[in-house]
């Protein structure tokens, strides 16, 4: 790597640094950085702040004019494709050509088919210089989430579970309370604020009778968080209308999933309280028919196809999806191709015994049929292990 | 922290390096290093460097003469109390004694209960100004398994096991080849290089036929290894003539621990091909009778009692074992309470179903009840995700 090589990258990383100042705010706008650089001289930089204000090529300008440089000539690194369409804000290119900036260097291509590689196009149709792909991978890090949603226009999903060191999520009895220590206990609100729905199986329900709420507070005991959209997979809405999510649907928007068609008294009584039900075609992915056997076997009720659900709750614009289940539906899930990430809390003690492991379901019968995931990130939270893994693609 | 105690610890931390140089040659002795300072400045240090070689004290004094240094007066930073009886060597604290060091700081003492502050009150007797247990939890966990077997006259003990992400060790149809990667089976070979022992229950030796040996190999792939010798729990003695560990008996050190009494025929016909046979008294830990009913549910056999074993295996001069067997056998060691350390491997796939997991026998109803560990040390091994525990004591 030469001298301006080097000297780019450091430019694109720092871009890659500022994007990730926008965390938590931008959604469902993707984290972006922008670094304007003339003679080897940053002149302005700035990050997509939060939705509706900026975009980081606008804020980048407007922190050079605010310092009296000149922009003529120079050189933008962005982290994303600039945007050519009017959105909630006029196009970036726009912003970038009046502005006489001579190259631009582009960290990912915009996902969306609608406009990927147009903005590049426009820029170069009127005479600049523009350089694609550059730490296109680390840049590609900065928005998974985004990149995944606007590309499949379903959810983002992550399995989420607490398993001990010898891979039981609750004891030979079936006590659960607790796996995991306090501290990951209150990592998982920070993740169910970050995704914009969680998903549970009617199991759940009926055996703890959660909220699946954000419970994050601040110093002063103030509730900080936002809530997931909650969706229960509840086949034949057998959901009781005094479970605690029924009770508070009116407060916290509720999905319940179940077969079509739905029994359409129970389906009123529930839209009474305020729960939004969704009748879902077909039963497991690959159809009814041909997992009928399986089915008879280890599950008498056809399920609700998560792979058709995620595509309704994609159209509902929820572009993430924390999934908290039992072993069945994350089974399922897996088994429907439509996980992208896994959160795996491992906490140090042994149950012994046979008990329920986090993925149940039929299973595979030869190893080299698993599910293969990649190791992410590992980190210690509490006492307990925090393993994230990325699907294999 | 004042000026020379920051220095002190330096010199401290430094002897603690040294001592690790010795790693995997000092078996059964400890690892040990020393640091000779005067006016500030390091003039002799040395290490434990082999089994039957100098101490690391006399290893310092002898770095100190040959640079033509006088250790008359000097401070003596050692990591374990200076030995005051013969061994394979006549006592370090009559060589520190003929030295005129002034000063010793000592990091561990003596866990032989036959010798624990001899040597340190031998100097004070003397004269000389001892300073005990400084950074003396450092200086232990140089020596784990030498301060647990000293102390308890057992084995240091290990399980280890490999899981999918899922707390699985097989399929559903009981297939586990393979669960871990590459880089952690070869890393396997090393824990059976360090450890004295490996044990394993009869149905691993039925289910697998495994060898349990060390295959280590340098880059011309000569065998570098060690083989730990091999302990088989073996209740009836009903371990194949045609196993590969019996017919490999004649040239690796192998055990099979029954109850007594042995079937004298079977027992005749193993001693004939080089297997040494074990007769454990009693059956499980807390004796035939209490356990009657749990094992008649979940074990028609009474089986080999761990702790009563472990007994023998230290009188052998066993001080440390792995244990690699399934479920059950996990299960009877923890129950056991011998269990000292884990390596627990995790797998980035999933199996789904149910399947066996690392942990099985007649398991805990409450999470409260759990055998609890603390993580030591999580880290990468190819694929894999290797955690350590130690047993919280």
């Amino acid at each position: 790597m030469n001298m301006s090589e080097s000297l780019s990258k450091e430019y694109m990383l720092r871009a890659i640094e500022l994007a990730k100042k926008g965390k938590g705010r931008t959604n469902p706008n993707p984290l972006v950085g922008a670094v304007i650089v003339k003679n080897e001289k940053i002149i302005g930089q700035g990050w997509h702040h939060a939705y509706g204000d900026l975009h980081a090529e606008r804020e980048a300008l407007k922190d050079c004019y605010q310092k009296g440089e000149n922009p003529e000539g120079a050189t933008i690194y962005v982290t994303l494709e600039p945007c050519c369409h009017f959105g909630k804000q006029p196009p970036c290119t726009q912003a970038i050509l009046e502005s006489k900036i001579a190259h631009v260097v582009v960290g990912s291509r915009d996902p969306n088919p609608l406009v990927h590689g147009k903005g590049n196009a426009f820029l170069r149709e009127h005479g600049i210089l523009v350089d694609e792909d550059f730490l296109r991978e680390e840049c590609d890090q900065l928005n998974p989430i985004f990149f995944h949603y606007i590309s499949s226009k379903m959810p983002y999903v992550a399995l989420k579970y607490a398993m001990t060191l010898d891979g039981k999520i609750a004891t030979k009895t079936g006590e659960s309370k607790w796996i995991s220590g306090e501290k990951s206990r209150q990592f998982v609100h920070q993740l169910r604020n970050r995704y914009a729905g969680i998903l549970a199986g009617i199991g759940t329900v009926l055996k703890d009778d959660p909220m699946l709420n954000c419970r994050l507070q601040d110093e002063n005991g103030q509730m900080t968080g936002r809530n997931p959209v909650r969706i229960i997979c509840d086949s034949d809405l057998s959901i009781p209308l005094e479970s605690k999510i029924v009770k508070s649907a009116g407060e916290i928007q509720t999905i319940v999933a179940c077969l079509a068609p739905a029994d359409s008294q129970k389906k009123a009584l529930l839209e009474r309280e305020g729960v939004e039900v969704l009748e879902v075609k077909g039963g497991n992915r690959h159809g009814l028919l041909a997992k009928a056997k399986t089915m008879v076997q280890n599950n008498p009720k056809p399920q609700v196809n998560l792979y058709e659900l995620m595509k309704i709750l994609g159209e509902k614009k929820i572009d993430s999806l924390l999934i908290e289940g039992g072993g069945a539906i994350n089974f399922s899930a897996l088994e429907a191709k439509i996980v992208q990430k896994i959160y795996a809390f491992v906490s140090p003690k042994i149950f012994g015994g046979v008990a329920k492991s986090p993925v149940g379901g039929e299973g595979v019968s030869l190893p080299d049929q698993a599910f293969g995931f990649k190791i992410e990130k590992v980190s210690q939270i509490g006492e307990d292990v925090l393993l994230e893994l990325e699907a294999n693609n």
